[in-house]
């Protein structure tokens, strides 16, 4: 039964996340349940909050490991600083920048929206506006989706912190990373986000399940203030069971734990900087194939170009969500669908986590022949080509096979 | 790493969860993400949220899968159905009880506390009492753990529908089953449980990870009116997407979706009432070979014995916490320790999950070494001798091997 | 340890087999020993012993699953129907042609070797000569390799056949199928083969270990007569045990029964036609590509083109060992060598076993950019362009998705 | 399907083999199959053949890791040593012995069998006698069983050494180790055993399908002029490939060999000694019971009680292999059959490989229900006490966890 949509092969996992789980990950989270209050489980969650601050770029921040998806994470993130009516400033770019908006408004906080058209990056002019004539320090927190995956546009987060800085405003800024961080260049201390989250099934290559949100200092003392209702995702059951030693105010995912452990072993052996780069070759490589399809990336601006997600756009006469069903009957290739203001307008590769470049180029050739299919006048080839180029001149050899 | 406390052979896990997950369901799950957006995904989903029902002996309850914990479950079910300020009467009676009181206490509703001493049942006198007061119907919600994991009491669900029904009180009964659902005797519909709830780690024998929220008609009802503050926990979001027959608001686990099917399907195959016989006849065996040694029952009365954890006394010379800690470092054995008023004083073996006679008989005779060594004049083998005459009458063959 | 050469992403294999195990027979085997004397063992081995006919499609054979590799199961067809001194008839044609030669030799056969040049396929007018001045039919075996994996060769069983009927000559024909059958068109009962055997890690896709041995009624006939040595590789022992309804005579590995049987239902999920099919369209793509890459397949005759392995012949200035390297270390792309008198001459595509298009042509893709790295002018995408053309014309919908 | 015989929790194996598989090993194996002419193999087998050898206790000893069972591990042992008509002395003493004497018969060896009664060990004088008179060492090799799997009755191979060098005999010491290495002291090196063998699913605890052959030195001068057929399980093969570096002169399991590093890596965690002294720990334990039971075992002299496996004897009217059907039918715990001559007479209790204390109760209270339920009067609780009692006293902390 499980296996009732069995097709030969393996299938080509390009949606934006979940991801494709190594190997040795599948194989370490592979395991009955264990006493979570023996020694073993502190132990190890010891080593794994250490560890996941530098998937972060942090030293001073504090790590909090929910059992919960990215929606949660927000959630963490949001009511543990701020309290109901608190004035915040969001962008609205995109699928999952709008829905986090909605969440803020849902929590019962005054946002205090800024639209960008999709495809375009966050109106950081719209932000110095903002705090410009914000003297009184009325707004308590800026939110920014750091990589919105509907639409594929990575926004400039220094910027933010540089314009922060420069009107010595106070507020918080709160990052959604989760399909950002572990793949891009993200740099929590250096940028000065107060708190940052990702989830498991992203680029750490996880299942689901762990909602992972790091919190500065000046995050943390704001928590102790901040009045938003929150029991499940409050960081002071953890804090108080991080003194304790014990680590989990209630029970954990075993194997998640395992998961982690050996999944930033994976990452560490690779070194962070080389998968940064890894995601930085194959997203190049996809926009270069994008590009000899005669297609349009949805990113307008090369300078928001993701090298984790591409959405592309598909002429008016084609129904996206068709070359996706497609993909999927025919291929055993999962793409992403375009979401709603895009939907049926776009589909997205996904390209990140654990994944190399053939990989990827199978991947591509399988969106070539679809969208002959599909009716789209495609040179096949063209695009494994054009991506071909650029990772024959980019790609290292494997450190542990030299 | 990973297994830097290994030990020869199995760890025998008794501790009243995470419990151990049968191997078939480790096997589903050793698997590489998916595309929850694939048609795959929302076909299994759909057998799951009608099968799951059959764990709640419910028809006309609406489940809901939450990635999350039973904290996380708690949650969901008071934040749907109530609004702040509201008073529940809540039974407190262990460390669960006081767990989910202070939740609700900080969740802003007007808790009600109806006291036991830790070892008793729910006090259902005190609740005719509060009921027989309130014409005015001020209470919104009883609300009650089934089975108080701390101190192995089970209380009596039908009483408290009883008393509701002989006073025509409208208030929601909200039940804890995270220790008894899909174990003991349970029946939604037949004792009008408003929202029921456990967690997947417990009876289900499954990886910690999924919050299952069932909610009957006036639950859903009361949900529309509810004000309390939520966006992750709202049922609201899931009952938009199981309209639209894609089921997920936000990435569920692959993983534990496919877990949960293999998990039913043992369930299904071994025949719920089988396995709710299994953990009586587990439960009795435990209580005898607690008699024989001499011990004493944390619970105090014969009617709330449970049949899904058996909290042990220790006599005062004895830190049962060193039971728990030499049990793990001398035989592998997990067993759970006293929590809060009992620590130290009473120790605790989990029967619940998949598990068999010989394990248990296993865990028994390690547990009568256990307190050999820790000073306790046990005589080796009575404690087992006495369960093993309770099973030896009671075991049926094992269906699929006549 | 087990990862020191861990590089990111899948391993892309292509070599002739091992070949890749799809996930759900790896999960099936991620099991505990059980006891094959229980009544379980014998009832699966009931069925697999069965089912497995259809692989050979006959429904007169006896199958023998030895816990071994090819080599063994040739030597099992060997000892099992022949005696000392025997004389046989046996084509040399690439590597493990020459290999079961040598061992046919070393048993104390008098080996006949019909000789082709590599890459050519068997030489069928000197099997002819052989049989037309064989009246006193001295030969008492014909050996053959389907498909010779180190050239990619396939033979003309039928013709083979029909070449014996011809001359109405009662040798018996042993045919190594390892690299063919489950792939290849089969047909045992249609084509008169008397022994036929093949090995677990090829096309069923598992791992190594099972050597699968299948006897017609007169090979059965002739083991009895059969002087040669034997005990671990005895049918007999066997045949008494499949009598007595235990079938195995020492212990089998119960992970690849539940392999097998895993494997087994997927092939006949996707159906044993379509898979053969999925073959001929993969080795037809991986041949286009090769001619599009201006080299040329080490098969000379049409006739012969493998559907399972492509050698590819390589510029004499390239070293063909330094592409199957290279593809490993910059890659993660596993070729084939060429061996013995194709060392450095030519490189292997494995296209066999659970295999997709677009698992193929990430794996042309890398073929590649190999071939640019190490100095032949490839033009990039051109290959890949070939194959897609074809495959993206001949490629069915996935029929558990329509 | 394949959990047609599904019963709840885990099944409890006490088959003197295959045993049970340490989780982590099962982990280990749980992968794709693998390029084995990639740099990774070779490295790995490198380690592998370095570090099995401590399994044999041997420095000068050339280890042999064949894709086989313990049948086909024997008929290397013979063949590559012996010539056909060569005269050896072999002990007969139960069903394994018996079995191997089979093969060198069929083998065509002069088979000199030395009988005990079952139940005996090894007749070591009529072995004197034999080498008394053998002043013309016309014996080529002596055979024995180091530990005869179906009567539970080790043997004393330091005496057979002592008995060889007091006659100054050449004859080369064939032992079968297979329910003995790793498990039973064992000393290939200082007890001059020329040639010592195991299978992978004994002590070593992993699946079914290594036979590992330890040759001395001696051994492979003697397999330089043996003139036995052999090609599958001839050493030379082996050697040439050795040599190359390159390890595997045909296709090697690619699970089975991570599952090898994996086990020899708990194993050395534990400590060889310490695995040695928990067999023994538990073999002491076992026997107690089966005296506490009223019952005798199979072995008549305490000199030959084996510590990997017991045959219990069962009074006259009862069948024996009732105990074993009804044992898997109630109670999910797999025993071993008696075998031929004491088949319904003995049951055997298997104690070797990955297990622990508190599994052996489990089993032992398991074996006293099953006596009880077919009729045997015996007292509930007295054989886990006689246990418990000896394994409080002796078992040790596990170092991981002091």
């Amino acid at each position: 039964m499980a296996d009732y949509v069995y097709g030969p092969g393996r299938t080509h996992l390009f949606v934006p996340g979940p991801v494709n789980i190594p190997d040795p990950v599948i194989r370490a989270m592979s395991r009955n349940n264990e006493d979570y209050r023996s020694p073993a489980i502190p132990a190890l969650t010891k080593t794994l909050l250490e560890d996941v601050k530098q998937i972060f770029k942090t030293t001073t921040g504090t790590p909090f490991m929910f059992p919960t998806t990215g929606t949660g994470a927000w959630e963490s993130a949001l009511t543990n600083t701020l309290s109901p009516g608190d004035r915040i400033v969001s962008f609205s770019l995109g699928q999952f920048s709008l829905l986090w908006i909605d969440q803020q408004q849902r929590l019962g906080f005054s946002v205090d929206v800024i639209e960008s058209d999709w495809g375009y990056g966050a109106d950081l002019g719209a932000l110095e506006t903002r705090l410009r004539g914000d003297s009184g320090h009325t707004i308590k927190a800026v939110c920014i989706v750091h990589n919105e995956t509907a639409t594929g546009v990575t926004n400039d987060l220094h910027a933010v912190r540089k314009l922060l800085d420069a009107y010595r405003h106070p507020a918080l800024l709160l990052v959604d990373g989760v399909s950002s961080i572990c793949a891009l260049d993200f740099r929590m201390d250096e940028w000065g986000v107060d708190v940052a989250l990702t989830g498991s099934q992203k680029a750490l290559s996880l299942p689901t399940g762990l909602g992972i949100v790091c919190a500065s200092p000046k995050a943390l003392e704001a928590a102790k203030t901040a009045k938003s209702v929150r029991v499940f995702f409050d960081w002071k059951d953890y804090l108080k069971f991080y003194k304790m030693g014990t680590y989990w105010p209630y029970t954990p995912s075993i194997q998640l734990l395992y998961g982690l452990r050996a999944g930033l072993d994976l990452i560490f052996e690779e070194g962070l900087e080389n998968v940064i780069k890894r995601h930085a070759r194959l997203g190049a490589a996809t926009r270069l194939a994008v590009e000899a399809w005669g297609l349009k990336n949805c990113t307008q601006k090369e300078e928001n170009f993701s090298d984790t997600v591409t959405a592309v756009v598909v002429p008016a006469y084609i129904d996206s969500s068709e070359i996706v069903k497609h993909a999927w009957k025919r291929y055993n290739l999962s793409l992403g669908l375009g979401l709603n203001k895009v939907a049926g307008k776009v589909f997205r590769i996904g390209h990140l986590g654990n994944l190399n470049e053939l990989q990827l180029l199978g991947c591509l050739s399988g969106v070539e022949m679809v969208l002959k299919d599909i009716g789209y006048p495609v040179k096949l080839g063209s695009g494994v080509a054009a991506a071909a180029a650029y990772l024959s001149n980019s790609t290292p050899l494997i450190p542990s096979r030299i």
